[in-house]
Protein backbone atom coordinates (compact mmCIF):
# COMPACT_ATOMS: atom_id res chain seq x y z
CA UNK A 1 0.00 0.00 0.00
CA UNK A 2 1.22 3.54 -0.81
CA UNK A 3 -0.11 6.65 0.49
CA UNK A 4 0.36 10.01 -0.87
CA UNK A 5 0.23 13.13 1.85
CA UNK A 6 -0.41 16.52 1.22
CA UNK A 7 2.09 18.70 2.99
CA UNK A 8 0.06 21.73 4.35
CA UNK A 9 0.84 24.66 5.82
CA UNK A 10 3.93 25.47 4.14
CA UNK A 11 4.51 29.05 4.28
CA UNK A 12 4.98 31.59 1.11
CA UNK A 13 8.78 30.67 -0.34
CA UNK A 14 11.62 33.15 -0.30
CA UNK A 15 14.62 33.45 -2.44
CA UNK A 16 17.16 32.08 0.09
CA UNK A 17 14.95 29.55 1.64
CA UNK A 18 15.84 26.03 2.87
CA UNK A 19 13.55 23.86 1.41
CA UNK A 20 14.01 21.55 3.58
CA UNK A 21 13.25 23.38 7.14
CA UNK A 22 10.26 23.98 5.46
CA UNK A 23 9.17 20.62 4.91
CA UNK A 24 10.31 19.17 8.19
CA UNK A 25 8.41 21.99 10.38
CA UNK A 26 5.42 21.03 8.84
CA UNK A 27 5.22 16.90 8.57
CA UNK A 28 6.79 14.12 10.22
CA UNK A 29 8.71 12.03 7.64
CA UNK A 30 9.50 8.77 8.07
CA UNK A 31 12.40 6.39 6.47
CA UNK A 32 11.76 5.90 2.95
CA UNK A 33 9.51 8.14 2.70
CA UNK A 34 9.74 10.17 -1.52
CA UNK A 35 9.38 13.70 -0.62
CA UNK A 36 7.66 15.29 -4.22
CA UNK A 37 8.19 19.26 -4.15
CA UNK A 38 7.38 21.44 -7.27
CA UNK A 39 9.38 23.01 -9.35
CA UNK A 40 7.89 26.52 -8.61
CA UNK A 41 8.74 26.71 -4.89
CA UNK A 42 12.32 25.31 -5.47
CA UNK A 43 12.96 28.21 -7.93
CA UNK A 44 11.88 30.33 -5.62
CA UNK A 45 14.07 29.14 -2.94
CA UNK A 46 16.78 29.59 -5.78
CA UNK A 47 15.92 33.15 -6.60
CA UNK A 48 15.37 31.99 -10.42
CA UNK A 49 13.05 34.88 -10.90
CA UNK A 50 12.88 37.56 -13.45
CA UNK A 51 11.09 40.47 -14.69
CA UNK A 52 9.32 40.81 -17.26
CA UNK A 53 6.71 43.10 -18.55
CA UNK A 54 3.24 40.98 -19.09
CA UNK A 55 1.73 43.95 -20.76
CA UNK A 56 3.81 43.02 -23.50
CA UNK A 57 4.18 39.54 -25.19
CA UNK A 58 7.70 39.94 -27.02
CA UNK A 59 9.04 40.41 -23.37
CA UNK A 60 7.75 36.74 -22.29
CA UNK A 61 8.74 35.77 -25.99
CA UNK A 62 12.53 36.87 -26.47
CA UNK A 63 12.39 35.21 -22.56
CA UNK A 64 11.43 32.05 -23.21
CA UNK A 65 13.92 31.86 -26.54
CA UNK A 66 17.12 32.62 -24.59
CA UNK A 67 15.94 29.45 -21.74
CA UNK A 68 15.55 27.61 -25.00
CA UNK A 69 17.99 25.37 -27.07
CA UNK A 70 15.54 24.33 -29.93
CA UNK A 71 12.38 26.54 -31.04
CA UNK A 72 11.00 23.07 -31.79
CA UNK A 73 7.32 24.28 -32.78
CA UNK A 74 5.05 27.36 -32.89
CA UNK A 75 1.72 27.47 -32.59
CA UNK A 76 -0.37 30.92 -31.84
CA UNK A 77 0.98 31.83 -28.08
CA UNK A 78 2.38 27.93 -27.42
CA UNK A 79 6.53 27.46 -27.99
CA UNK A 80 7.21 24.18 -27.97
CA UNK A 81 10.57 24.18 -27.22
CA UNK A 82 14.00 22.04 -25.42
CA UNK A 83 15.15 24.04 -22.69
CA UNK A 84 19.16 23.22 -21.71
CA UNK A 85 18.76 20.40 -19.44
CA UNK A 86 17.05 18.56 -22.71
CA UNK A 87 13.27 18.77 -21.46
CA UNK A 88 10.64 19.08 -23.96
CA UNK A 89 8.25 21.66 -22.73
CA UNK A 90 5.97 24.52 -23.52
CA UNK A 91 7.69 28.16 -23.10
CA UNK A 92 11.01 26.79 -21.72
CA UNK A 93 9.00 26.16 -18.88
CA UNK A 94 8.85 29.79 -18.24
CA UNK A 95 6.19 30.66 -15.29
CA UNK A 96 3.87 33.51 -14.96
CA UNK A 97 1.51 31.82 -12.16
CA UNK A 98 2.01 32.06 -8.47
CA UNK A 99 4.18 34.96 -9.01
CA UNK A 100 3.69 38.63 -8.38
CA UNK A 101 3.22 40.60 -11.80
CA UNK A 102 6.14 41.85 -13.28
CA UNK A 103 8.11 38.99 -12.53
CA UNK A 104 8.43 35.16 -14.29
CA UNK A 105 9.84 31.83 -12.75
CA UNK A 106 12.48 29.98 -14.78
CA UNK A 107 13.44 26.23 -14.39
CA UNK A 108 16.32 25.55 -11.98
CA UNK A 109 19.53 25.21 -13.46
CA UNK A 110 20.23 21.94 -12.50
CA UNK A 111 17.00 20.28 -11.05
CA UNK A 112 18.82 17.08 -10.05
CA UNK A 113 21.23 19.11 -7.73
CA UNK A 114 18.19 20.87 -6.25
CA UNK A 115 16.70 17.71 -5.47
CA UNK A 116 19.83 16.57 -3.96
CA UNK A 117 20.25 19.86 -1.75
CA UNK A 118 16.73 18.65 -0.38
CA UNK A 119 17.71 15.39 0.31
CA UNK A 120 20.98 16.50 1.81
CA UNK A 121 18.83 18.69 4.54
CA UNK A 122 16.37 16.53 5.32
CA UNK A 123 18.98 13.61 5.73
CA UNK A 124 20.96 16.02 7.90
CA UNK A 125 17.91 17.22 10.03
CA UNK A 126 16.18 13.96 10.51
CA UNK A 127 18.46 11.08 10.42
CA UNK A 128 16.14 9.27 8.00
CA UNK A 129 16.75 8.23 4.76
CA UNK A 130 14.33 9.38 2.28
CA UNK A 131 14.61 10.32 -2.00
CA UNK A 132 13.13 13.67 -3.26
CA UNK A 133 11.48 14.18 -6.52
CA UNK A 134 11.11 17.39 -8.11
CA UNK A 135 8.18 18.44 -10.53
CA UNK A 136 7.02 20.46 -12.69
CA UNK A 137 3.26 20.80 -14.78
CA UNK A 138 4.29 19.17 -18.57
CA UNK A 139 2.32 18.50 -21.24
CA UNK A 140 2.42 15.73 -23.79
CA UNK A 141 2.37 15.67 -27.86
CA UNK A 142 0.05 12.74 -28.30
CA UNK A 143 -2.58 13.15 -25.11
CA UNK A 144 -4.14 16.24 -24.39
CA UNK A 145 -3.98 17.42 -20.65
CA UNK A 146 -0.90 17.77 -18.23
CA UNK A 147 0.67 15.63 -15.96
CA UNK A 148 3.08 16.22 -12.95
CA UNK A 149 6.17 14.67 -13.94
CA UNK A 150 10.39 14.83 -12.37
CA UNK A 151 12.54 16.89 -13.33
CA UNK A 152 15.25 15.96 -10.97
CA UNK A 153 15.91 13.45 -7.95
CA UNK A 154 18.01 12.49 -5.30
CA UNK A 155 17.91 9.11 -3.42
CA UNK A 156 14.92 7.57 -5.23
CA UNK A 157 15.52 5.94 -8.83
CA UNK A 158 14.09 7.90 -12.12
CA UNK A 159 13.52 4.63 -13.98
CA UNK A 160 13.01 0.75 -12.47
CA UNK A 161 14.59 -1.28 -15.33
CA UNK A 162 12.58 -4.69 -15.15
CA UNK A 163 14.54 -6.20 -18.07
CA UNK A 164 15.51 -9.57 -17.44
CA UNK A 165 13.03 -10.41 -14.88
CA UNK A 166 10.61 -12.29 -15.67
CA UNK A 167 6.63 -12.28 -15.54
CA UNK A 168 3.98 -14.71 -14.25
CA UNK A 169 4.80 -16.81 -16.40
CA UNK A 170 8.33 -17.38 -16.43
CA UNK A 171 9.00 -15.13 -19.89
CA UNK A 172 12.00 -13.21 -19.46
CA UNK A 173 10.17 -9.45 -19.81
CA UNK A 174 12.20 -7.16 -22.57
CA UNK A 175 12.61 -3.39 -22.28
CA UNK A 176 10.37 -2.66 -19.15
CA UNK A 177 11.33 0.09 -18.45
CA UNK A 178 9.84 2.28 -15.98
CA UNK A 179 9.89 5.86 -14.98
CA UNK A 180 8.75 5.90 -11.32
CA UNK A 181 10.09 9.10 -10.65
CA UNK A 182 7.20 10.28 -13.54
CA UNK A 183 4.54 8.42 -11.62
CA UNK A 184 5.40 9.67 -8.08
CA UNK A 185 4.69 13.34 -9.24
CA UNK A 186 2.00 12.60 -10.90
CA UNK A 187 0.37 10.76 -8.09
CA UNK A 188 1.52 13.56 -5.65
CA UNK A 189 -0.01 15.97 -7.68
CA UNK A 190 -3.88 14.40 -7.33
CA UNK A 191 -3.22 15.68 -3.56
CA UNK A 192 -1.75 19.22 -4.70
CA UNK A 193 -4.29 20.40 -7.46
CA UNK A 194 -3.06 23.69 -8.85
CA UNK A 195 -4.80 26.18 -7.22
CA UNK A 196 -4.96 24.86 -3.42
CA UNK A 197 -1.70 25.81 -2.19
CA UNK A 198 -0.12 22.23 -1.51
CA UNK A 199 3.44 22.69 -3.19
CA UNK A 200 4.68 19.51 -1.36
CA UNK A 201 3.53 15.80 -0.95
CA UNK A 202 4.61 12.84 0.66
CA UNK A 203 4.38 9.11 -0.80
CA UNK A 204 4.85 6.65 1.66
CA UNK A 205 5.48 2.89 1.37
CA UNK A 206 6.97 2.91 -1.96
CA UNK A 207 9.27 -0.26 -2.96
CA UNK A 208 12.35 0.37 -0.85
CA UNK A 209 15.02 -1.10 -3.57
CA UNK A 210 13.89 2.39 -5.45
CA UNK A 211 15.80 4.63 -2.61
CA UNK A 212 18.98 4.48 -4.50
CA UNK A 213 20.90 7.54 -6.22
CA UNK A 214 19.75 8.41 -9.53
CA UNK A 215 19.37 11.61 -12.16
CA UNK A 216 16.83 12.65 -14.29
CA UNK A 217 19.14 14.17 -16.61
CA UNK A 218 20.29 10.75 -16.95
CA UNK A 219 18.42 8.23 -16.75
CA UNK A 220 14.99 9.84 -18.22
CA UNK A 221 16.18 13.02 -20.63
CA UNK A 222 15.60 11.10 -24.23
CA UNK A 223 18.88 12.90 -25.93
CA UNK A 224 17.64 14.50 -29.58
CA UNK A 225 19.92 11.99 -31.54
CA UNK A 226 18.05 8.81 -29.92
CA UNK A 227 14.69 10.61 -30.33
CA UNK A 228 12.18 9.55 -32.95
CA UNK A 229 9.92 12.53 -33.63
CA UNK A 230 12.00 15.71 -32.70
CA UNK B 1 -4.39 11.81 1.65
CA UNK B 2 -4.44 9.29 -0.82
CA UNK B 3 -4.37 5.80 -0.28
CA UNK B 4 -3.14 3.16 -3.24
CA UNK B 5 -4.20 -0.67 -1.84
CA UNK B 6 -3.15 -2.99 -4.51
CA UNK B 7 -5.57 -5.83 -4.88
CA UNK B 8 -3.97 -9.21 -4.54
CA UNK B 9 -4.86 -12.60 -4.86
CA UNK B 10 -6.63 -12.28 -8.24
CA UNK B 11 -7.15 -15.35 -10.15
CA UNK B 12 -5.83 -15.82 -13.95
CA UNK B 13 -8.25 -14.02 -15.66
CA UNK B 14 -9.99 -15.97 -18.96
CA UNK B 15 -12.55 -14.87 -21.81
CA UNK B 16 -16.03 -14.30 -20.98
CA UNK B 17 -14.51 -13.69 -16.96
CA UNK B 18 -16.18 -11.05 -15.52
CA UNK B 19 -13.55 -8.50 -13.68
CA UNK B 20 -16.08 -6.67 -11.85
CA UNK B 21 -16.60 -10.18 -10.30
CA UNK B 22 -12.97 -10.76 -9.42
CA UNK B 23 -12.15 -7.44 -8.11
CA UNK B 24 -15.43 -7.54 -5.43
CA UNK B 25 -14.24 -11.49 -4.31
CA UNK B 26 -11.06 -9.51 -3.56
CA UNK B 27 -11.44 -6.10 -1.97
CA UNK B 28 -14.24 -4.10 -0.12
CA UNK B 29 -14.33 -1.23 -2.04
CA UNK B 30 -15.45 2.26 -0.43
CA UNK B 31 -17.89 5.15 -2.05
CA UNK B 32 -15.87 7.37 -3.96
CA UNK B 33 -12.78 4.60 -4.67
CA UNK B 34 -11.69 4.74 -7.98
CA UNK B 35 -10.59 1.08 -9.57
CA UNK B 36 -7.54 0.62 -11.82
CA UNK B 37 -7.49 -2.45 -13.91
CA UNK B 38 -4.66 -2.62 -16.56
CA UNK B 39 -5.72 -3.32 -19.96
CA UNK B 40 -4.09 -6.91 -20.42
CA UNK B 41 -6.93 -8.54 -17.96
CA UNK B 42 -9.17 -6.48 -19.60
CA UNK B 43 -8.35 -7.57 -22.97
CA UNK B 44 -8.11 -11.42 -21.65
CA UNK B 45 -11.57 -11.11 -20.08
CA UNK B 46 -12.88 -9.53 -23.53
CA UNK B 47 -11.83 -12.95 -25.45
CA UNK B 48 -9.05 -10.21 -27.44
CA UNK B 49 -6.30 -12.53 -28.39
CA UNK B 50 -4.60 -13.78 -31.67
CA UNK B 51 -2.55 -16.86 -32.48
CA UNK B 52 1.57 -15.74 -33.59
CA UNK B 53 3.92 -17.56 -34.46
CA UNK B 54 6.76 -16.07 -31.74
CA UNK B 55 9.35 -17.52 -34.14
CA UNK B 56 8.69 -15.82 -37.07
CA UNK B 57 9.08 -11.57 -36.10
CA UNK B 58 7.33 -11.45 -39.93
CA UNK B 59 3.97 -12.42 -38.37
CA UNK B 60 3.96 -9.89 -34.89
CA UNK B 61 5.06 -7.56 -37.65
CA UNK B 62 2.10 -8.50 -39.92
CA UNK B 63 -0.33 -8.32 -36.84
CA UNK B 64 1.17 -4.79 -35.70
CA UNK B 65 0.26 -3.78 -39.05
CA UNK B 66 -3.01 -4.88 -39.20
CA UNK B 67 -4.05 -2.95 -35.72
CA UNK B 68 -2.38 -0.19 -36.85
CA UNK B 69 -3.98 2.92 -38.60
CA UNK B 70 -0.92 4.91 -38.94
CA UNK B 71 2.76 3.62 -38.96
CA UNK B 72 4.88 6.94 -37.70
CA UNK B 73 8.22 6.01 -37.44
CA UNK B 74 10.38 2.63 -37.31
CA UNK B 75 13.74 1.84 -35.68
CA UNK B 76 15.10 -1.86 -36.07
CA UNK B 77 12.24 -3.95 -34.00
CA UNK B 78 10.29 -0.94 -32.90
CA UNK B 79 7.09 0.35 -34.80
CA UNK B 80 5.69 3.88 -33.70
CA UNK B 81 1.89 3.14 -34.42
CA UNK B 82 -1.36 5.13 -34.13
CA UNK B 83 -3.74 2.91 -33.15
CA UNK B 84 -7.93 3.11 -34.34
CA UNK B 85 -8.22 4.74 -30.99
CA UNK B 86 -6.07 7.63 -31.79
CA UNK B 87 -3.29 6.24 -29.72
CA UNK B 88 0.11 6.79 -30.14
CA UNK B 89 2.47 3.74 -28.82
CA UNK B 90 4.57 1.17 -29.98
CA UNK B 91 3.50 -1.60 -31.76
CA UNK B 92 -0.26 -0.68 -31.65
CA UNK B 93 -0.54 -2.40 -28.18
CA UNK B 94 0.15 -6.28 -29.53
CA UNK B 95 1.35 -7.31 -26.38
CA UNK B 96 3.20 -11.14 -25.93
CA UNK B 97 4.41 -10.89 -22.17
CA UNK B 98 2.06 -12.57 -19.59
CA UNK B 99 0.55 -15.09 -21.97
CA UNK B 100 0.71 -17.93 -23.32
CA UNK B 101 3.23 -18.90 -25.60
CA UNK B 102 2.23 -18.39 -29.69
CA UNK B 103 -0.76 -16.10 -28.28
CA UNK B 104 -0.58 -12.26 -28.57
CA UNK B 105 -3.06 -10.13 -26.63
CA UNK B 106 -4.76 -6.89 -28.55
CA UNK B 107 -5.65 -4.07 -27.02
CA UNK B 108 -10.06 -3.57 -26.29
CA UNK B 109 -11.76 -2.44 -28.91
CA UNK B 110 -13.42 0.22 -26.56
CA UNK B 111 -11.49 0.61 -23.92
CA UNK B 112 -13.97 3.08 -22.64
CA UNK B 113 -16.52 0.87 -22.84
CA UNK B 114 -14.76 -1.77 -21.27
CA UNK B 115 -13.92 0.56 -18.64
CA UNK B 116 -18.42 1.25 -18.48
CA UNK B 117 -18.80 -2.18 -18.22
CA UNK B 118 -16.42 -3.28 -15.06
CA UNK B 119 -17.74 0.05 -13.36
CA UNK B 120 -21.76 -1.04 -14.05
CA UNK B 121 -20.93 -4.69 -12.69
CA UNK B 122 -19.22 -3.37 -9.71
CA UNK B 123 -22.31 -0.51 -9.18
CA UNK B 124 -24.25 -3.38 -9.28
CA UNK B 125 -22.87 -5.95 -7.24
CA UNK B 126 -22.05 -3.21 -3.89
CA UNK B 127 -24.12 -0.39 -4.50
CA UNK B 128 -20.90 1.94 -3.97
CA UNK B 129 -20.13 4.44 -6.52
CA UNK B 130 -17.03 4.09 -8.35
CA UNK B 131 -14.85 5.23 -10.68
CA UNK B 132 -12.71 2.77 -13.29
CA UNK B 133 -9.59 3.52 -15.18
CA UNK B 134 -8.44 0.52 -17.70
CA UNK B 135 -4.51 1.91 -17.73
CA UNK B 136 -1.82 0.14 -20.23
CA UNK B 137 1.94 0.94 -20.24
CA UNK B 138 3.36 3.23 -22.41
CA UNK B 139 6.49 5.03 -23.78
CA UNK B 140 6.93 8.54 -24.34
CA UNK B 141 9.12 10.14 -27.16
CA UNK B 142 11.15 12.61 -24.80
CA UNK B 143 11.54 10.69 -21.80
CA UNK B 144 12.55 7.08 -21.57
CA UNK B 145 11.02 4.74 -19.38
CA UNK B 146 7.38 3.88 -19.55
CA UNK B 147 4.60 4.91 -17.67
CA UNK B 148 1.32 3.82 -17.47
CA UNK B 149 -1.60 5.67 -18.87
CA UNK B 150 -5.70 5.48 -18.66
CA UNK B 151 -6.84 4.45 -22.33
CA UNK B 152 -10.23 4.11 -20.66
CA UNK B 153 -12.27 5.48 -18.11
CA UNK B 154 -16.01 5.29 -16.55
CA UNK B 155 -17.44 7.75 -13.89
CA UNK B 156 -14.13 9.60 -13.13
CA UNK B 157 -12.86 12.65 -14.75
CA UNK B 158 -9.87 11.79 -17.37
CA UNK B 159 -9.09 15.71 -17.63
CA UNK B 160 -9.97 17.91 -14.66
CA UNK B 161 -10.00 21.59 -16.15
CA UNK B 162 -8.80 24.06 -14.10
CA UNK B 163 -9.26 27.30 -16.68
CA UNK B 164 -10.39 30.04 -15.08
CA UNK B 165 -9.79 29.12 -11.53
CA UNK B 166 -7.49 31.39 -9.68
CA UNK B 167 -3.42 30.73 -7.84
CA UNK B 168 -3.05 31.15 -5.09
CA UNK B 169 -2.70 35.24 -5.62
CA UNK B 170 -5.59 35.21 -7.01
CA UNK B 171 -4.28 35.11 -10.81
CA UNK B 172 -6.77 33.31 -13.27
CA UNK B 173 -5.35 30.20 -14.41
CA UNK B 174 -5.03 29.52 -18.26
CA UNK B 175 -5.00 26.47 -19.62
CA UNK B 176 -4.00 24.24 -16.55
CA UNK B 177 -6.03 21.19 -17.71
CA UNK B 178 -4.77 18.10 -15.62
CA UNK B 179 -4.96 14.91 -16.88
CA UNK B 180 -5.98 13.13 -13.83
CA UNK B 181 -6.93 9.70 -15.45
CA UNK B 182 -2.79 9.24 -16.63
CA UNK B 183 -1.63 10.30 -12.99
CA UNK B 184 -4.07 7.61 -11.39
CA UNK B 185 -3.15 4.86 -13.66
CA UNK B 186 0.42 5.96 -12.69
CA UNK B 187 0.08 5.96 -9.06
CA UNK B 188 -1.60 2.60 -9.52
CA UNK B 189 1.39 1.53 -10.93
CA UNK B 190 3.64 2.23 -8.49
CA UNK B 191 1.67 -0.54 -6.43
CA UNK B 192 1.76 -3.43 -9.06
CA UNK B 193 5.09 -3.78 -10.95
CA UNK B 194 5.27 -5.34 -13.68
CA UNK B 195 6.33 -8.98 -12.52
CA UNK B 196 4.28 -9.09 -9.28
CA UNK B 197 0.95 -10.11 -11.02
CA UNK B 198 -1.12 -7.85 -9.38
CA UNK B 199 -2.98 -6.42 -12.51
CA UNK B 200 -5.34 -4.14 -10.30
CA UNK B 201 -5.44 -1.56 -7.62
CA UNK B 202 -7.61 0.89 -5.61
CA UNK B 203 -7.08 4.56 -5.37
CA UNK B 204 -8.59 5.71 -2.11
CA UNK B 205 -9.27 10.00 -1.30
CA UNK B 206 -9.56 11.18 -4.57
CA UNK B 207 -11.38 14.82 -4.89
CA UNK B 208 -14.75 13.03 -5.18
CA UNK B 209 -15.95 16.00 -7.65
CA UNK B 210 -13.65 14.01 -10.14
CA UNK B 211 -16.05 11.30 -10.03
CA UNK B 212 -18.66 12.11 -13.40
CA UNK B 213 -18.70 10.65 -16.80
CA UNK B 214 -16.00 11.04 -18.76
CA UNK B 215 -13.86 9.46 -21.93
CA UNK B 216 -10.52 9.31 -22.45
CA UNK B 217 -11.51 9.03 -26.46
CA UNK B 218 -13.14 12.05 -25.99
CA UNK B 219 -10.80 14.30 -23.87
CA UNK B 220 -7.70 12.57 -23.92
CA UNK B 221 -6.64 11.71 -27.75
CA UNK B 222 -5.33 14.67 -29.44
CA UNK B 223 -6.61 14.56 -32.48
CA UNK B 224 -3.74 14.35 -35.71
CA UNK B 225 -4.87 17.90 -37.04
CA UNK B 226 -4.77 19.16 -33.62
CA UNK B 227 -1.05 17.41 -32.87
CA UNK B 228 2.33 19.47 -33.76
CA UNK B 229 4.81 16.73 -33.92
CA UNK B 230 3.03 13.56 -35.79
Amino acid sequence: MITVLPVEGMPEVRPGDEIADLVIASIDLREHDVVVVTQKIVSKAEGRLVAVDPEDPRSVRELVETESTRILRRRDDLIMTETRHGFVCANAGVDLSNVESGRAVLLPVDPDRSARRIRDGLRARTGVTVGVVVSDTFGRTWRRGSTDVAIGVAGVAAVVDLRGTTDGRGRVLVGTEICVADELAGAAELVMGKASGVPVAVVRGVDPTWLRESSVSEEVVRPYREDLFR
